[in-house]
Protein backbone atom coordinates (compact mmCIF):
# COMPACT_ATOMS: atom_id res chain seq x y z
CA UNK A 1 0.00 0.00 0.00
CA UNK A 2 1.12 3.89 -0.84
CA UNK A 3 2.65 5.79 2.19
CA UNK A 4 0.61 8.84 0.90
CA UNK A 5 -3.26 8.88 -0.42
CA UNK A 6 -4.30 12.13 -2.30
CA UNK A 7 -7.83 12.19 -3.42
CA UNK A 8 -9.82 14.46 -5.85
CA UNK A 9 -12.68 16.31 -4.24
CA UNK A 10 -15.40 17.10 -6.29
CA UNK A 11 -17.35 13.96 -7.06
CA UNK A 12 -15.06 11.45 -5.17
CA UNK A 13 -15.20 12.95 -1.47
CA UNK A 14 -18.24 14.92 -2.05
CA UNK A 15 -21.29 14.61 -3.91
CA UNK A 16 -21.68 17.42 -6.78
CA UNK A 17 -25.22 16.29 -7.32
CA UNK A 18 -26.25 17.51 -4.10
CA UNK A 19 -27.01 20.82 -5.56
CA UNK A 20 -30.06 19.37 -7.19
CA UNK A 21 -32.06 19.40 -3.79
CA UNK A 22 -31.54 23.48 -3.98
CA UNK A 23 -32.35 23.65 -7.77
CA UNK A 24 -35.62 21.49 -7.63
CA UNK A 25 -36.44 24.57 -5.03
CA UNK A 26 -35.91 27.00 -7.78
CA UNK A 27 -36.97 24.83 -10.41
CA UNK A 28 -39.21 22.37 -9.35
CA UNK A 29 -38.67 19.04 -11.32
CA UNK A 30 -35.47 20.46 -13.13
CA UNK A 31 -33.90 19.74 -10.33
CA UNK A 32 -31.57 16.99 -11.87
CA UNK A 33 -31.39 18.02 -15.62
CA UNK A 34 -29.97 21.28 -14.40
CA UNK A 35 -27.42 19.24 -12.03
CA UNK A 36 -25.83 17.10 -14.64
CA UNK A 37 -25.90 19.84 -17.11
CA UNK A 38 -23.94 22.01 -14.91
CA UNK A 39 -21.84 19.31 -13.77
CA UNK A 40 -20.59 18.33 -17.47
CA UNK A 41 -20.32 22.04 -18.60
CA UNK A 42 -18.30 22.85 -15.60
CA UNK A 43 -16.00 19.93 -16.57
CA UNK A 44 -15.96 21.13 -20.38
CA UNK A 45 -14.64 24.56 -19.20
CA UNK A 46 -11.90 23.13 -17.16
CA UNK A 47 -10.94 21.44 -20.07
CA UNK A 48 -11.49 24.18 -22.70
CA UNK A 49 -9.92 27.31 -20.61
CA UNK A 50 -7.01 25.24 -20.09
CA UNK A 51 -6.21 24.27 -23.81
CA UNK A 52 -7.06 28.46 -24.85
CA UNK A 53 -4.42 29.42 -22.31
CA UNK A 54 -7.12 31.49 -20.21
CA UNK A 55 -7.13 29.89 -17.16
CA UNK A 56 -9.72 31.60 -14.82
CA UNK A 57 -10.73 30.24 -11.10
CA UNK A 58 -12.54 27.25 -10.40
CA UNK A 59 -15.54 29.74 -9.17
CA UNK A 60 -15.75 31.61 -11.98
CA UNK A 61 -16.08 28.62 -14.51
CA UNK A 62 -18.84 26.99 -11.92
CA UNK A 63 -20.42 30.20 -11.82
CA UNK A 64 -20.45 30.76 -15.93
CA UNK A 65 -21.38 26.64 -16.51
CA UNK A 66 -24.14 27.21 -14.08
CA UNK A 67 -25.68 30.32 -16.49
CA UNK A 68 -24.95 28.47 -19.52
CA UNK A 69 -26.58 25.06 -17.94
CA UNK A 70 -29.91 27.60 -17.13
CA UNK A 71 -29.89 28.86 -20.05
CA UNK A 72 -29.45 26.38 -22.07
CA UNK A 73 -32.84 24.69 -20.07
CA UNK A 74 -34.67 27.85 -20.38
CA UNK A 75 -34.62 28.33 -16.18
CA UNK A 76 -34.59 31.94 -15.23
CA UNK A 77 -31.65 32.12 -13.01
CA UNK A 78 -31.11 35.77 -11.82
CA UNK A 79 -28.42 36.91 -8.85
CA UNK A 80 -30.86 35.71 -6.13
CA UNK A 81 -30.17 31.49 -7.50
CA UNK A 82 -26.74 32.41 -8.48
CA UNK A 83 -25.82 33.26 -5.22
CA UNK A 84 -27.67 30.33 -3.45
CA UNK A 85 -26.61 27.82 -5.53
CA UNK A 86 -22.47 28.67 -5.53
CA UNK A 87 -22.85 28.98 -1.61
CA UNK A 88 -24.35 25.52 -1.97
CA UNK A 89 -21.62 24.47 -3.95
CA UNK A 90 -19.53 25.03 -0.58
CA UNK A 91 -21.66 23.05 1.46
CA UNK A 92 -21.65 19.87 -0.73
CA UNK A 93 -22.72 16.48 0.94
CA UNK A 94 -19.75 13.89 1.69
CA UNK A 95 -20.82 10.60 -0.14
CA UNK A 96 -21.68 8.13 3.01
CA UNK A 97 -18.86 6.06 3.77
CA UNK A 98 -15.77 9.35 3.26
CA UNK A 99 -15.49 9.66 6.71
CA UNK A 100 -15.89 6.40 8.32
CA UNK A 101 -13.11 5.50 5.18
CA UNK A 102 -10.65 8.60 5.55
CA UNK A 103 -10.17 7.23 9.15
CA UNK A 104 -8.67 4.33 8.43
CA UNK A 105 -5.65 5.72 5.97
CA UNK A 106 -2.68 5.41 7.83
CA UNK A 107 0.03 7.56 6.60
CA UNK A 108 -0.64 11.65 4.63
CA UNK A 109 -3.29 12.05 3.34
CA UNK A 110 -4.25 15.14 0.79
CA UNK A 111 -6.37 16.99 -1.34
CA UNK A 112 -5.82 17.41 -4.71
CA UNK A 113 -8.21 19.25 -6.47
CA UNK A 114 -9.83 21.49 -9.66
CA UNK A 115 -11.46 24.00 -6.17
CA UNK A 116 -9.74 27.25 -6.43
CA UNK A 117 -9.45 28.14 -2.32
CA UNK A 118 -12.38 30.42 -2.06
CA UNK A 119 -14.43 26.87 -3.00
CA UNK A 120 -12.18 24.17 -1.43
CA UNK A 121 -11.45 25.54 1.58
CA UNK A 122 -14.78 26.45 2.85
CA UNK A 123 -16.11 23.10 1.65
CA UNK A 124 -13.57 21.05 3.63
CA UNK A 125 -13.68 23.38 6.56
CA UNK A 126 -17.23 22.54 7.11
CA UNK A 127 -16.84 18.42 6.02
CA UNK A 128 -15.18 18.14 9.53
CA UNK A 129 -12.49 16.25 7.21
CA UNK A 130 -8.92 16.58 7.95
CA UNK A 131 -5.99 16.51 5.77
CA UNK A 132 -2.42 17.39 5.88
CA UNK A 133 -2.81 19.63 2.65
CA UNK A 134 -5.48 20.63 0.08
CA UNK A 135 -3.58 21.27 -2.95
CA UNK A 136 -5.45 23.52 -5.67
CA UNK A 137 -4.24 24.03 -9.08
CA UNK A 138 -5.11 27.38 -8.77
CA UNK A 139 -1.50 28.18 -8.16
CA UNK A 140 -0.74 26.46 -11.48
CA UNK A 141 -3.23 28.01 -13.88
CA UNK A 142 -4.20 24.59 -15.22
CA UNK A 143 -6.83 22.10 -14.65
CA UNK A 144 -6.40 18.52 -14.57
CA UNK A 145 -5.57 16.14 -16.30
CA UNK A 146 -2.50 17.98 -17.69
CA UNK A 147 0.58 16.53 -15.82
CA UNK A 148 1.91 19.35 -14.25
CA UNK A 149 -1.39 19.22 -11.49
CA UNK A 150 -0.58 15.36 -10.60
CA UNK A 151 3.31 17.26 -10.13
CA UNK A 152 1.98 19.63 -7.95
CA UNK A 153 1.35 16.91 -5.41
CA UNK A 154 4.73 15.18 -5.72
CA UNK A 155 6.47 18.68 -5.22
CA UNK A 156 4.29 19.61 -2.55
CA UNK A 157 4.16 16.17 -0.49
CA UNK A 158 7.66 15.37 -0.79
CA UNK A 159 6.70 11.98 -1.88
CA UNK A 160 8.12 10.33 -5.56
CA UNK A 161 5.14 9.92 -7.88
CA UNK A 162 5.14 5.64 -7.74
CA UNK A 163 4.66 6.24 -4.09
CA UNK A 164 1.28 8.21 -4.21
CA UNK A 165 -2.12 6.55 -4.16
CA UNK A 166 -4.02 8.67 -6.33
CA UNK A 167 -7.96 8.32 -5.58
CA UNK A 168 -10.59 9.91 -8.14
CA UNK A 169 -14.18 8.35 -9.03
CA UNK A 170 -13.77 10.91 -11.60
CA UNK A 171 -12.46 8.33 -14.71
CA UNK A 172 -10.36 10.79 -16.59
CA UNK A 173 -8.93 11.88 -13.72
CA UNK A 174 -7.81 8.96 -12.52
CA UNK A 175 -6.62 8.01 -15.91
CA UNK A 176 -4.99 11.49 -16.19
CA UNK A 177 -3.24 10.37 -12.63
CA UNK A 178 -2.20 6.93 -14.22
CA UNK A 179 -0.62 8.32 -16.99
CA UNK A 180 1.72 10.48 -14.81
CA UNK A 181 3.11 7.78 -12.56
CA UNK A 182 0.47 7.41 -9.47
CA UNK A 183 -1.00 4.39 -8.11
CA UNK A 184 -4.97 4.92 -9.14
CA UNK A 185 -7.81 4.14 -7.09
CA UNK A 186 -10.90 4.85 -9.47
CA UNK A 187 -13.75 4.94 -7.61
CA UNK A 188 -16.94 3.72 -10.15
CA UNK A 189 -19.41 4.19 -8.02
CA UNK A 190 -21.87 3.82 -11.37
CA UNK A 191 -20.53 0.64 -12.87
CA UNK A 192 -19.58 3.11 -15.87
CA UNK A 193 -17.12 1.70 -18.23
CA UNK A 194 -13.73 2.93 -18.28
CA UNK A 195 -12.79 5.72 -20.56
CA UNK A 196 -10.93 4.43 -23.56
CA UNK A 197 -7.84 7.04 -22.83
CA UNK A 198 -5.54 4.68 -22.86
CA UNK A 199 -4.89 3.47 -19.99
CA UNK A 200 -6.22 1.61 -17.35
CA UNK A 201 -6.87 2.16 -13.43
CA UNK A 202 -4.80 -0.33 -11.15
CA UNK A 203 -8.06 -1.02 -9.27
CA UNK A 204 -11.55 0.05 -9.17
CA UNK A 205 -13.68 -0.30 -6.69
CA UNK A 206 -17.60 0.46 -5.91
CA UNK A 207 -16.73 3.17 -2.58
CA UNK A 208 -13.92 4.77 -1.26
CA UNK A 209 -14.36 2.12 1.82
CA UNK A 210 -13.42 -0.44 -0.40
CA UNK A 211 -9.73 0.60 -0.87
CA UNK A 212 -8.66 0.20 2.36
CA UNK A 213 -9.67 -3.16 3.16
CA UNK B 1 -14.55 40.69 -45.08
CA UNK B 2 -11.55 39.13 -44.66
CA UNK B 3 -9.63 37.83 -47.86
CA UNK B 4 -9.20 34.00 -46.63
CA UNK B 5 -11.83 31.91 -45.24
CA UNK B 6 -11.04 29.32 -42.64
CA UNK B 7 -13.82 26.36 -42.35
CA UNK B 8 -13.84 24.01 -39.72
CA UNK B 9 -15.17 20.69 -40.92
CA UNK B 10 -16.87 18.50 -38.55
CA UNK B 11 -20.58 20.05 -37.67
CA UNK B 12 -19.41 22.64 -39.56
CA UNK B 13 -19.61 20.99 -43.06
CA UNK B 14 -20.15 17.94 -42.34
CA UNK B 15 -23.22 16.89 -40.04
CA UNK B 16 -21.21 14.46 -37.88
CA UNK B 17 -25.40 13.22 -36.84
CA UNK B 18 -25.42 11.91 -40.67
CA UNK B 19 -24.31 8.69 -38.84
CA UNK B 20 -27.90 8.30 -37.11
CA UNK B 21 -29.18 6.14 -39.80
CA UNK B 22 -26.61 3.80 -39.84
CA UNK B 23 -26.63 3.63 -35.88
CA UNK B 24 -29.92 3.12 -36.57
CA UNK B 25 -29.96 -0.09 -38.70
CA UNK B 26 -27.33 -1.80 -36.15
CA UNK B 27 -29.42 -0.99 -32.98
CA UNK B 28 -33.21 0.32 -34.17
CA UNK B 29 -34.20 3.20 -32.28
CA UNK B 30 -30.78 4.15 -30.14
CA UNK B 31 -29.46 6.05 -33.52
CA UNK B 32 -29.67 9.59 -31.94
CA UNK B 33 -28.84 8.52 -28.21
CA UNK B 34 -25.72 7.32 -30.02
CA UNK B 35 -24.78 9.73 -32.32
CA UNK B 36 -25.13 12.08 -29.85
CA UNK B 37 -23.02 10.12 -26.58
CA UNK B 38 -20.22 9.31 -29.70
CA UNK B 39 -19.73 13.03 -30.46
CA UNK B 40 -19.46 14.77 -26.98
CA UNK B 41 -17.23 11.72 -26.08
CA UNK B 42 -15.22 12.21 -29.21
CA UNK B 43 -15.02 15.45 -28.31
CA UNK B 44 -13.62 15.07 -24.50
CA UNK B 45 -11.05 12.73 -25.63
CA UNK B 46 -9.59 15.31 -27.80
CA UNK B 47 -9.40 17.60 -24.95
CA UNK B 48 -8.53 15.26 -22.54
CA UNK B 49 -6.02 13.61 -24.59
CA UNK B 50 -4.34 17.03 -25.26
CA UNK B 51 -4.15 18.35 -22.55
CA UNK B 52 -2.56 14.99 -20.77
CA UNK B 53 0.16 15.37 -23.52
CA UNK B 54 -1.24 11.66 -25.12
CA UNK B 55 -2.27 12.61 -28.62
CA UNK B 56 -3.49 10.18 -30.95
CA UNK B 57 -5.21 10.26 -34.35
CA UNK B 58 -8.53 11.04 -34.54
CA UNK B 59 -9.47 8.59 -36.57
CA UNK B 60 -8.37 6.34 -32.78
CA UNK B 61 -9.84 8.77 -30.96
CA UNK B 62 -13.13 8.47 -32.91
CA UNK B 63 -12.96 4.76 -32.48
CA UNK B 64 -12.46 4.76 -29.05
CA UNK B 65 -15.59 7.06 -28.66
CA UNK B 66 -17.81 4.82 -30.39
CA UNK B 67 -16.80 1.66 -28.50
CA UNK B 68 -16.99 4.09 -25.29
CA UNK B 69 -20.61 5.30 -26.04
CA UNK B 70 -21.95 1.55 -27.20
CA UNK B 71 -20.55 0.24 -24.27
CA UNK B 72 -22.78 3.62 -21.78
CA UNK B 73 -25.88 2.49 -23.86
CA UNK B 74 -25.06 -1.39 -23.79
CA UNK B 75 -25.00 -1.98 -27.79
CA UNK B 76 -22.73 -4.50 -28.82
CA UNK B 77 -20.43 -3.34 -30.88
CA UNK B 78 -18.35 -5.85 -33.10
CA UNK B 79 -15.68 -5.27 -35.44
CA UNK B 80 -18.48 -5.87 -37.90
CA UNK B 81 -19.96 -2.66 -36.94
CA UNK B 82 -17.05 -0.66 -35.96
CA UNK B 83 -15.74 -0.97 -39.68
CA UNK B 84 -18.24 -0.12 -41.06
CA UNK B 85 -19.27 3.02 -38.32
CA UNK B 86 -15.54 4.22 -38.82
CA UNK B 87 -16.62 4.23 -43.05
CA UNK B 88 -19.66 5.92 -42.65
CA UNK B 89 -17.16 8.82 -41.07
CA UNK B 90 -15.54 8.93 -44.32
CA UNK B 91 -18.50 9.89 -45.88
CA UNK B 92 -20.76 12.46 -43.66
CA UNK B 93 -23.49 14.46 -45.46
CA UNK B 94 -23.02 18.00 -46.26
CA UNK B 95 -25.55 20.33 -44.15
CA UNK B 96 -27.82 21.47 -47.06
CA UNK B 97 -26.73 25.11 -47.99
CA UNK B 98 -22.99 24.47 -48.02
CA UNK B 99 -22.18 24.08 -51.54
CA UNK B 100 -24.16 27.03 -52.33
CA UNK B 101 -22.31 29.16 -49.66
CA UNK B 102 -18.98 28.07 -50.90
CA UNK B 103 -19.17 28.47 -53.89
CA UNK B 104 -19.56 32.38 -53.70
CA UNK B 105 -16.36 32.77 -51.14
CA UNK B 106 -13.61 34.97 -53.11
CA UNK B 107 -10.18 34.66 -52.48
CA UNK B 108 -8.55 31.63 -50.57
CA UNK B 109 -11.04 28.90 -48.72
CA UNK B 110 -9.49 26.45 -46.16
CA UNK B 111 -10.38 24.11 -44.00
CA UNK B 112 -8.83 23.60 -40.22
CA UNK B 113 -9.80 20.45 -38.66
CA UNK B 114 -9.17 17.94 -35.75
CA UNK B 115 -9.61 15.51 -38.60
CA UNK B 116 -6.12 13.15 -38.98
CA UNK B 117 -5.50 12.64 -42.77
CA UNK B 118 -6.66 9.22 -43.10
CA UNK B 119 -10.61 10.58 -42.31
CA UNK B 120 -10.49 13.86 -43.42
CA UNK B 121 -8.73 13.86 -47.00
CA UNK B 122 -11.30 10.80 -48.06
CA UNK B 123 -14.33 12.87 -46.88
CA UNK B 124 -13.47 16.14 -48.25
CA UNK B 125 -12.65 14.17 -51.91
CA UNK B 126 -16.29 12.30 -51.91
CA UNK B 127 -17.96 15.75 -51.23
CA UNK B 128 -16.89 17.08 -54.04
CA UNK B 129 -16.08 20.48 -52.60
CA UNK B 130 -12.52 22.34 -53.30
CA UNK B 131 -10.59 24.04 -51.13
CA UNK B 132 -7.07 25.75 -51.73
CA UNK B 133 -5.65 24.02 -48.31
CA UNK B 134 -6.75 21.19 -45.47
CA UNK B 135 -5.07 21.81 -42.36
CA UNK B 136 -5.54 18.98 -40.21
CA UNK B 137 -4.07 19.43 -36.19
CA UNK B 138 -2.11 15.59 -36.62
CA UNK B 139 0.65 17.70 -37.63
CA UNK B 140 1.11 19.53 -34.38
CA UNK B 141 0.10 16.73 -32.31
CA UNK B 142 -2.57 18.44 -29.91
CA UNK B 143 -6.49 19.16 -30.50
CA UNK B 144 -8.61 22.55 -31.09
CA UNK B 145 -8.92 24.73 -29.28
CA UNK B 146 -4.91 25.08 -28.40
CA UNK B 147 -3.45 28.40 -29.93
CA UNK B 148 -1.04 26.38 -32.04
CA UNK B 149 -3.88 25.02 -34.04
CA UNK B 150 -4.82 28.47 -35.24
CA UNK B 151 -1.75 29.65 -35.90
CA UNK B 152 -1.12 26.66 -38.30
CA UNK B 153 -3.46 28.20 -40.49
CA UNK B 154 -1.60 31.59 -40.26
CA UNK B 155 1.79 29.60 -40.89
CA UNK B 156 0.69 27.43 -43.59
CA UNK B 157 -1.54 30.19 -45.50
CA UNK B 158 0.42 32.81 -45.09
CA UNK B 159 -2.16 35.56 -43.87
CA UNK B 160 -2.34 37.78 -41.23
CA UNK B 161 -4.57 36.03 -38.51
CA UNK B 162 -6.79 39.54 -38.01
CA UNK B 163 -7.45 38.84 -41.79
CA UNK B 164 -8.34 35.63 -41.28
CA UNK B 165 -12.60 34.80 -40.90
CA UNK B 166 -12.99 32.01 -39.25
CA UNK B 167 -16.09 30.02 -39.68
CA UNK B 168 -17.22 27.17 -37.10
CA UNK B 169 -20.39 25.87 -35.45
CA UNK B 170 -19.27 24.69 -32.59
CA UNK B 171 -19.07 27.49 -30.19
CA UNK B 172 -16.06 26.16 -28.42
CA UNK B 173 -14.18 26.30 -31.50
CA UNK B 174 -15.62 29.64 -32.28
CA UNK B 175 -14.72 30.95 -29.35
CA UNK B 176 -10.99 29.61 -29.13
CA UNK B 177 -10.54 31.20 -32.89
CA UNK B 178 -11.45 34.11 -31.17
CA UNK B 179 -9.37 34.39 -28.35
CA UNK B 180 -6.51 33.61 -30.79
CA UNK B 181 -7.61 36.55 -32.99
CA UNK B 182 -9.41 35.47 -35.74
CA UNK B 183 -12.48 37.21 -37.19
CA UNK B 184 -14.95 34.83 -36.34
CA UNK B 185 -18.25 33.71 -37.41
CA UNK B 186 -20.25 30.94 -35.11
CA UNK B 187 -23.03 28.84 -36.90
CA UNK B 188 -25.68 28.38 -34.64
CA UNK B 189 -27.72 25.91 -36.28
CA UNK B 190 -30.10 24.85 -33.06
CA UNK B 191 -30.26 27.88 -31.30
CA UNK B 192 -27.97 27.53 -28.70
CA UNK B 193 -26.67 29.87 -26.26
CA UNK B 194 -22.98 31.11 -26.11
CA UNK B 195 -20.27 29.34 -24.20
CA UNK B 196 -19.27 31.10 -21.10
CA UNK B 197 -15.79 31.34 -22.46
CA UNK B 198 -14.75 34.53 -22.02
CA UNK B 199 -14.84 35.48 -25.50
CA UNK B 200 -17.99 36.43 -28.05
CA UNK B 201 -18.35 35.39 -31.61
CA UNK B 202 -18.11 38.84 -33.83
CA UNK B 203 -21.05 37.37 -36.11
CA UNK B 204 -23.77 34.79 -34.98
CA UNK B 205 -25.52 33.36 -38.22
CA UNK B 206 -27.87 30.58 -38.57
CA UNK B 207 -26.13 29.03 -41.78
CA UNK B 208 -23.39 29.13 -43.47
CA UNK B 209 -25.65 31.28 -46.57
CA UNK B 210 -25.91 34.25 -44.06
CA UNK B 211 -22.12 35.00 -44.08
CA UNK B 212 -21.70 36.03 -47.69
CA UNK B 213 -24.94 38.09 -47.87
Amino acid sequence: MPRTFVFDAYGTLFDVHSVQRLCDGFWPGHGLALSQAWRAKQLEYTWLRSLMGRYVPFSRVTEDALLYACAVLKLNCGEKETGALMDEYRRLALYPEVSRALDKVEGKRAILTNGSPDMIDPLVAQSGLRFDAVLSVDSLGTYKPAPQVYQLAVDRLGVAREEIGFVSSNCWDALGAKSFGFQVWWINRTGAPVDGLGFQPDRTVKGLDEILR
